[in-house]
């Protein structure tokens, strides 16, 4: 971020670059949370940042595309293991990574933007194109792809549907029971799931 | 339903037993999809179905206890093929009565409560007590404990978490895309997640 991006705050305090664009995002996630996704605006973030509004149209045509830069900045990246030998810990270590941040404020407005897909389909549409599809499209499908390539499992097993049974069942047991799955129903998902569908032996 | 339930209705025709029964159910789920969970009246729905609001209270306690009885009522119950040698044709038909489920109003009544099961946990727990465990918990578990009591397959594999991934999957398909699945990716489901976790060989 260049110096004209440089903020003055009415504590004189000032911000550059990383650190205000961090406010700007956290004042997004806010906004989105209190106020809705309709009625979100560049006025109420700039607000809650302590940001001029000039400087976020400097750098977002939008709220919505603001909060969907505030989305992939903080959206975890799954990272298969160095020595690419334990597929198993790394697809559990994905669904922590997933669990971690499903308590979120960012989760929340993800959900915001998927009950509302009616309202704003190319909000959702961007959502996949521009948050998850940088971070492996879902939890879990990075580390499949790694270990297909490494030979380890048959890559043709990978298909969207099998990249998505960790994410889905992690999902459900969220929303049946209203509390996240904890390590041992992850290790269950995983064994019992996950591993059954790429030809890795039946866990127990 | 005795004599006291029958009903006279404005016009003089006078309904009985399960024809009224039945459209009292509806206008049960008509109510909170109008209204929502919080402000659903017995009033309301006896006003909807051409009812008296006194029949309401012979059966049923409260409004939410009259919409459980609609919901289970419209719930479907998959059923094993009669020579039981098909349980992957068991298991699509299985997951195909979800997905037409899932298009009905009974289905957004659900999704009503599940969205509210903060502000009515009791309502939420009674869903799952007095709809989809009757109904075999939730959809492809019947048929799999069907065929784990023949002996087709292994019994110590349909776990909560197997009998859970096509249900997951078909409601995840249905949040990410907005569509419901069509018959080629419920057969990927079958084929490359349930059958893989109870040890079926893997489908392509």
């Amino acid at each position: 971020m260049d110096d004209e991006a440089a903020e003055t705050r009415p504590a004189g305090r000032r911000r550059r670059g990383a650190a205000l664009v961090a406010a700007i995002h956290d004042a997004a996630i806010a906004e989105v949370l209190e106020v809705g996704l309709g009625r979100m605006t560049m006025e109420g973030i700039a607000r809650r940042a302590g940001a001029a509004k000039t400087s976020l149209y400097r750098r977002w045509t939008s709220p919505h595309d603001l909060l969907l830069d505030a989305l992939r900045d903080a959206f975890p990246q799954e990272v298969p293991s160095p020595a690419s030998d334990d597929l198993r810990g790394d697809l559990i270590e994905a669904l922590r990574q997933m669990v971690g941040w499903m308590g979120s404020p960012q989760a929340r407005a993800v959900a915001a933007i998927m009950t509302e897909r009616d309202r704003h389909p190319g909000l959702a549409e961007a959502l996949f194109e521009r948050v998850f599809e940088p971070r492996g499209g879902r939890f879990t499908r990075t580390v499949l792809r790694h270990y297909a390539a490494c030979g380890a499992i048959d890559g043709a097993l990978v298909t969207p549907v099998v990249a998505d049974i960790g994410e889905a069942l992690v999902i459900k047991y969220f929303t049946d029971t209203g509390v996240p799955p904890d390590d041992d129903t992850i290790t269950a998902i995983v064994d019992q799931a996950v591993l059954p569908a790429v030809g890795a032996p039946l866990g127990r």
